[in-house]
């Protein structure tokens, strides 16, 4: 998709990090967000949907409310305040990690639980890149 | 990406909408709503920041929230409701278009506005192929 | 909380629309938005959660994120465009209309359900006097 | 409003938190978000709009879209994870103590800014008495 990459080539000001990384970061957080809204309506559309499935639920719930709002703080560039990105950054890569291992364990019955949980760790080790690169 | 067709491929019921079109329209809105996100940011970055780019602003905001919940209600296919997904999408064409012709108008010297202004048109387009795809 | 009046009150440029209906109308978005998380979450910690929740989980998650959004785009007055504001503040009482008779059907054997009913009626009506103010 | 403490009085299982301070963030977080939405708007059509302006317009909406994804988190329950809930309630006391030193600065010659920083300062406040609760 490459989008973020070909839009950041185009931001008139300089940046305060790798763009590459930051491009890859912003298409792994939009890809798991994504990707936990349907993990958890696939959960919901489970014909043995009962108590055990609340904490995927809750946590894909989460999980993409937060990756679609760091998405967005990381994509303005525009006067950058580390205090406000890094520790979302940093909140992103638990939310991720959480959920990964949530629906890692749900893997081996549930396909979309298999590839949401590999999308949560891509999302993770990504966030981690641009801590890295933050600094 | 190809991660919407890949989750949707599975999802434990049947699909009211085929799913091949409903994965494009996922993949158009995230990126549109990506996209119109970084538009706004690149406009508050201009040197020239002024009165006159209130407006690409206003609408590339407008258009990133109203992409962003349509990609997610668009997602759950559980239990589907067409009072609430149809109306939604026809916003979204509206919202798309709206940005899209707004952002035309400063392509020639805002590359930013030409990328944002081609990614809702192909939003645009992808929501009424879904909802062709509804009836 | 009568925030959104006071928020109001200092806009710099005229209104294209009643500010007091405005004011209300927001309050009851994420009033709404709010009770439409908080009973999506209570659903989902019911004992019985079954297949029969499934719809109530999904509807509540859908209009929390719609009336969030319409709280965003109806906030904006910059440049203001009909075209956007006004198909989703539309499309925003059919999904308050479905959420609340959805959740109305529950109302009698869970409280959140019966509370989360009258919120989205109050955020659909709100919603309609915001249309013919618009007019 | 007490809306989130009506809910709240409804849920089916126990808190792993004080309900009533849970309930006062909850407001403070969703009010904070409506008010930095309707600040950023103030600015974008202030009549001196420049590169000056550009900070608070971007802090306004880190904040408002991360006062808006920590409202919902914080209000799910069911299967509490520390784990994801705690980094966001520190990241989103950042957030707002940034936006409300911005803002803060502009209050003198803007109200919409004077009254985003108090917003901004009791949001703090409130997520900061929520983190001491979950100890």
């Amino acid at each position: 998709m490459a989008k973020a990459q070909e839009m950041l080539d185009t931001y008139p000001r300089s940046f305060n990090v790798d763009a590459g990384v930051l491009a890859r970061t912003i298409e792994a957080l939009i890809e798991c967000a994504s990707t936990c809204t349907l993990c958890a309506d696939g959960c919901l559309s489970e014909p043995g949907l009962s108590p055990d499935l609340a904490k995927c639920i809750r946590l894909c719930s989460d999980c993409a409310d937060i990756c679609s709002t760091t998405s967005r703080v990381v994509s303005r560039q525009t006067e950058y305040d580390a205090n406000v990105t890094r520790p979302l950054v940093e909140a992103c890569v638990s939310a991720c990690r959480s959920c990964a291992d949530e629906c890692g364990g749900h893997a081996e019955h549930m396909a979309h639980c298999r590839i949401c949980s590999e999308s949560c760790r891509r999302c993770e080790q990504a966030c981690q890149e641009l801590l890295s690169a933050m600094k």
